[in-house]
């Protein structure tokens, strides 16, 4: 098992230099010029970082041929060198443990799942612990050093203790689990709470780059929602943030597991639409899967099911919308497997429910494979390297 | 009619400098160490950005007499002074115009009402001309120079173009009010959102001073809500942000103006009220006040009213706390004239439909006298003075 650690070899040691190599990782490649103006910086500012970068083979500049002007010189183009360090992102459900490597630009170069039959957190450490060992092997294969380890977990979670605060799904509360799996790791951890994650992923990565204010909204066993606001990830002051799942759509309407009644994800999660189904056709359902195949075969208490589903859903896109004007929202998730089954009704309740100029949002639909959630880990494993050696400063 | 241009006297020209100013005039009176750990900057920085606001009067520097330590000096506390400069405000409702004059600690230090008979551009313009002739004036009196005049309207309201891009209640399109009120007053000006501009004032001098993460609730004839994350008022990408008036809290509740059923507007707002009211005990409740009167006198169609339209509120506020996770919601507006008849509901629906720990969020109340609205415009105008040498930069 060998690593690399960042401190010797990184020289990203001040916000500016921060800043200025994630733009390019998000946006890149980029002339120099470009890239002074997104970052907001100097274009002297702008050769002081980016020099060292180079010579340390994160960067690299080359000339753009296909922007090559008529007469004279190239443009050169500066961009990161994905295959220079490799990440880990893990993320941990009810039942398996999914692992990706990815490179620094957080593409997954191998994947591993393990299932899990047990909760217990000296169980979970030592399948995580597995899980990285493998992909450590993997890595190994590739000779580059794995610089960090990032840790999904769906709840509570305060990334900056690395702590999982509460863990409904797991039964977790106050889990040191940065620490404890930085000793069993040997690597660098990062803990985010799962939605948080995959939104620093799109942040990054995804359909999210550039932009100061997006949605992520995911859809499947639970509706949850991650929240860029003003170029940063939203948290929430006590821990709870993007809660779009408990967004009442009917007062009247069935219970939730928080209590009150109607809460979109009392409407629109997986359990929610499998009961539904089962109270209106008395088809005992096994799983979503049948459910599905129940729809699309036309059966109508499964598609009014995924109707009332795509209305809640909808009905919370908009409210989000209304309350924070994002640019573009993003729906994602397992859930969009049944996409074709509530998209109509997504859009028509969210058209119904924008208020003014918040209709213009523009609301995207992307695929998911589970492996996203291990890779929105790894994004925030990433994120965590280039910004190590700049905490404290503004 | 004499004021004096701030690019001749104000010597902040750098975004550490503007910085450095705000978080004492916000947080203030501070010792240069506490100032250089909130502003996140270095003494050094601190001291290079203080000398000269000393020099031109905008910040004296005393001895603490209070934190006065046994032996040695007393650590000396900087603070602004407000009576260095002056600023005016303009609230323009469908009925009249409130115009103050503040200093530059937004205390009000004189106020002005002119009845409005037409909502018409160039009416409107030449009564905010008037107020602001008036308020010159007082100014005048006090000896020292007006640097800048904001101009609140309810609606959507592009602040940096300087345009009203469309106000239902003054039915106004594409207004270019800023360049406008500059010809006509020749001060600098700053147009903003009415809510927007009342969240200016509670983050800069009020109850969200040195918050991160609050939202300012309106209650009146619309409710309302400014919101501010990561430090800054959130604007809304296509103009539209802070719409808690359009979250549905019944889908089969009275129709909303915005063609939406059971909004949180549609049940608190005034008129929704008083309509409520009619329809419940049969009486014609010609405004506020009488209803008012009605439900304290135990009316019980008239207390039901209020008790329905607080549950509203309740989970409008549960909304943008399960989203955001502010630390502080501060509930405000003319409408908390009727506090005591639905506070116990706010604060009931509110538990309820708080998700998790975001139910810790601290929910206030703030009495709101009408001037407020015009302090909130004042308060964007000293915004605005302060940042007005350093845009562009990062």
């Amino acid at each position: 098992m060998r690593f690399t650690h960042r401190a010797e070899t990184f020289p990203v040691n001040t916000p500016a230099a921060a800043q200025i190599f994630t733009v390019v990782l998000s946006q890149g490649p980029l002339t120099r010029l470009e890239l002074a103006r997104r970052a907001g910086l100097s274009p002297a500012a702008v050769t002081k970082a980016v020099r060292p970068l180079i010579e340390a083979g994160y960067l690299v500049e080359d000339a753009d041929e296909e922007a090559r002007p008529a007469l004279g010189r190239p443009a050169n183009l500066v961009r990161v060198d994905g295959g220079r360090a490799l990440f880990l992102g893990i993320k941990v459900t009810g039942d398996e443990i999914i692992g990706v490597l990815t490179d620094l630009c957080c593409r997954i170069r191998a994947a591993r799942h393990v299932p899990l039959t047990d909760r217990d957190l000296k169980v979970v450490l030592a399948a995580t612990a597995d899980v990285v060992q493998e992909l450590l092997v993997e890595a190994d294969g590739l000779g580059v050093g794995v610089l960090g380890l990032g840790i999904a977990v769906s709840g509570d979670v305060d990334r900056g203790a690395g702590v999982v605060r509460y863990s409904p799904f797991l039964e977790w509360r106050d889990v040191p689990l940065a620490e404890l799996a930085a000793t069993t790791t040997g690597l660098p951890v990062t803990v985010d709470n799962d939605v948080r994650a995959l939104t620093v992923a799109e942040q990054w990565f995804g359909a999210g780059a550039g932009l100061s204010d997006f949605a992520v909204v995911t859809v499947g066993a639970g509706i949850g929602c991650g929240l860029v606001v003003h170029g940063k990830v939203v948290a929430g002051a006590h821990g709870v943030a993007g809660e779009i799942g408990h967004v009442t759509v009917d007062p009247a309407g069935p219970l939730c597991h928080c209590g009150n009644r109607g809460c979109v994800e009392a409407i629109a999660g997986d359990a929610a639409i499998l009961r539904r189904i089962r109270e209106t056709t008395g088809v005992d359902v096994p799983d979503t899967a049948s459910a599905v195949r129940l729809a699309r075969r036309g059966v109508p208490g499964a598609r009014e099911a995924y109707a009332r589903a795509g209305e809640a859903i909808g009905r919370g896109i908009a409210t989000v919308a209304n309350l924070l004007g994002p640019e573009r929202v993003i729906i994602s998730g397992e859930g969009l497997a049944a996409h074709d089954l509530f998209a109509e009704q997504i859009r028509d309740a969210f058209a119904a429910a924008a208020f003014g100029s918040a209709a213009q949002c523009d609301v995207q639909t992307r695929p998911l494979p589970f492996e996203e959630w291990a890779r929105g880990a790894a994004a925030t494993a990433i994120q965590s390297f280039i910004r190590a050696d700049t905490q404290g400063a503004p």
